[in-house]
């Protein structure tokens, strides 16, 4: 049987015991058919994991007996993600495709060439799509999806960050030394305004580039994330 | 006024004019309205980028005036992706962010552990999402989309590339120096038979991987992609 990894509760985590009810048992148990013995990796959302063992299953709930310690399979690298407000199927992409590359946050910010319009509710459904996501990849951790946020906020979004890059086509040095932490900010396919370069340029931010083609603004986020994520 | 790029013919691509008709037309000059004396990058597919201006434009048509060659904003290595058959939303995708990132082909493969179905007519159109992409993203050269291939016919799939990557959870080594071309096979999400990883080995491809976690087909492809085509 293929490794299941199921995210569940942080106050939840810590016991010998864990009871699944409701979606989660629906789709370990009726479509997935786990049954008392098999394995499952438990996830706490905050980087901790743990194997189980399922000991009862019932007509609506399930019971995992916790064990020893799993492998998180989180990066050393911890990124935040800043990028435009996009339209919702391509947030989604982003969301789920961040979350498998290992971001540690997600947050959409408003910018002057990107739709206004994000979406009531939106953050509260990618939120779902980064969890679906982080089962699916094996994770530990669950990525913060925040937003939209406003242009001003920008530095305080990027707190903890010890290297801060902003993608441009214009840019012409290359990532540099990777530390522990980083934010990667994101344009829009518009590009910066004049006056987003030069607030960019005035607090830090350093340029880097993808090559001369313009890449769509979610598949810069997800191949910048790469770039520092999964780089050997 | 922002970069246009259109795809033209090959065929038409070496004289002094190109008259623009149909689907082409009603874009440029109903959607985005070009007018008289703007600027338009015309590229031929195969990697040759021109200058044109728009020096007529009629009810129907409209023409080009073609000029002085163009950046072809391809990258220096050629990369062929050798990937499994995918759901159509996913496949879609892929040959999007992978034209994007600059594969010069994208070829779908059976596995044993890869949808049968692939849908009739998805090459088609696949090949018209990674023509729109090439104009959007400003390449010159359109990657060829083909398949579903039989497994059999892997080497032949990859003929020409200089180093054989495949992707696999299980790698040890890293991508190692990179020469003029390449080619990068990604598995399926229920990962290689034992007797597809057996062939494998025994052929040459070297396994390279992207970390712990499991990253979907299509996020491995693109990814996988930009490792290669994107590093500094």
């Amino acid at each position: 049987m293929s490794l299941v990894t199921l995210l569940a509760d942080p106050g939840r985590f810590g016991g010998a015991e864990l009871r699944v009810e409701g979606e989660p048992y629906k789709h370990l148990f009726r479509a997935r058919r786990l049954a008392v013995g098999d394995r499952v990796r438990v996830v706490d959302g905050e980087g901790r994991a743990r194997w189980s063992e399922v000991s009862r299953v019932d007509r609506a709930s399930a019971v995992l007996a916790l064990g020893e310690p799993a492998a998180d399979n989180e990066p050393p690298f911890r990124l935040i993600l800043l990028v435009p407000t996009l339209r919702p199927e391509r947030a989604s992409w982003l969301v789920e495709k961040a979350t498998e590359v290992g971001a540690v946050a997600i947050r959409f910010l408003h910018t002057e060439r990107a739709p206004r319009d994000f979406g009531a509710g939106a953050a509260a459904r990618l939120r779902r799509v980064a969890a679906a996501a982080v089962e699916q990849c094996h994770r530990s951790r669950l990525p913060e999806v925040t937003g939209p946020h406003d242009w001003r906020d920008l530095l305080d979004l990027a707190a903890g960050a010890e290297t801060l890059w902003v993608l441009d086509t214009a840019a012409t040095a290359g990532w540099g030394e990777i530390q522990a932490s980083g934010a990667l900010l994101v344009g829009p396919e518009g590009g910066w305004s004049d006056r987003e370069r030069g607030e960019l340029g005035a607090s830090g931010w350093r340029a880097v580039g993808l090559g001369p083609r313009v890449l769509r603004a979610e598949t810069a986020a997800v191949v910048g994330a790469a770039m520092v994520l999964l780089r050997e």
